[in-house]
């Protein structure tokens, strides 16, 4: 048996998210169901970072074992040749029995983009966030400042279970690219639910000039979700890379 | 009564095309099944250039007559509201009540998006031809001026009817943008059925080498579509912009 690693990319568009579900089209049903045609028996698999509906994935990273003796480069092109044309892998590596996507993951890394232009643009519909007025993209890098390190990030979190929501911000950078494509890339460990997109959400209001980036700062430690704006969509998110 | 222009652009990925066919979406459908909910009756729309299953616009002209007393902006509003995520109209103006789209236009543009890459973007799997091997940008350039000017395109057009196959092509343009996406951009008075993809299917031979450009030269003057190769698929195809 071995075990094997695969980084994927995937268009979350016609997807009810990563994690399996009855009834319904997730990444991780189909990438099952591959492997299951390959296998001819069923496989769990392991994942980085979930997504949720609508959410991409550029650099996804999956881990399953293989009871078959197969290498790499068939791996992948076994997998590929079984996927829908949304699901592709981009790579597959041999790793440790005991090595777990998202234990062992050290960075992970979001990107989110805004259309902002008066108009919208139909072919990016599905890939980015149309936001039709002004944004101040240098108030927005001031308002971030306040939430990288580590932090709860109650206020910024759906909150499941009894999970913790401190977590650590690494960095984030926004760009503007082109004039209308705004790039927000968001580096932590790890992630709550919705985290980034209710951080997304929170900059917007500041890239408006409805708040003042110090805004950022006061929501954050009141460590209130009601306080925060609405979330920001999920079809502007994109789960990039996993750094192990 | 008004006689309106309205400029709109729509993702082709799912429409049978845009002329109306009982019981298929297509982008005419949709636009007059729009136009009936806001006029309350039929109304028949006219377009500059019909495009196949899965071509795109990005500037297509269309043309209406209102029984009903509307301004421009207005009229661009009820549509937008109207029409479904796929269709966008970016501008509507009033015309002379005997203007037609197909008749008076001057130039059509069509750009046809190549990604050349060796691993597939499944984010631009509906969007871009998907050309894995090394292109001789240079050498299509060379092969594109033998078919600038009048000719006949017998060899490069799925022939319908008796329509006459001589056409104008004022230029054609090949850009490398970006190391992986090659746009060809066309230029012309009118295009008969599948030409501008017949023409790229030729120009993407002659990239691989497969053909010299002098070959193209030779296929044109045969006037025998059976010499020239396959036509590039439909999802790379854009209907850029009309002049009248």
């Amino acid at each position: 048996m071995k075990r094997f690693m695969a980084v994927i990319s995937y268009d979350g568009t016609n997807f009810f998210g990563f994690q399996s579900q009855p009834g319904v089209r997730t990444v991780q049903g189909v990438i099952e169901t591959a492997l299951e045609r390959i296998f001819k028996s069923r496989t769990t698999v392991l994942v980085s970072g979930r997504t949720d509906t609508g959410v991409h994935a550029i650099g996804q990273a999956i881990v399953f074992d293989s009871p078959i003796d197969i290498d790499e480069t068939s791996m992948k092109n076994a997998l590929n040749a079984n996927l829908p044309d949304d699901v592709y892998v981009k790579k597959v590596v041999e790793v440790d029995k005991n090595f777990h996507p998202r234990f062992e993951a050290k960075r992970r890394i979001y990107h989110y983009f805004i259309y902002n232009a008066p108009e919208p643009n139909l072919f990016l519909r599905n890939y980015t966030w149309w936001f039709p007025y002004k944004l101040d993209v240098e108030k927005m890098r001031q308002a971030a400042r306040y939430l990288e390190g580590e932090h709860d990030f109650r206020s910024f979190v759906k909150v499941e279970a009894n999970e913790s929501t401190v977590r650590t911000i690494y960095r984030i950078r926004i760009m503007r690219l082109r004039n209308r494509i705004i790039l927000i890339r968001v580096e932590g460990r790890s992630f709550a639910r919705r985290m980034v997109r209710n951080i997304v959400g929170a900059l917007v209001k500041v890239g408006t000039g409805q708040w003042e980036p110090e805004k950022l700062k006061e929501v954050l430690e009141a460590k209130n979700r009601s306080l925060a704006p609405a979330t920001a969509p999920a079809h502007g998110l994109y789960f990039y890379s996993v750094e192990f």
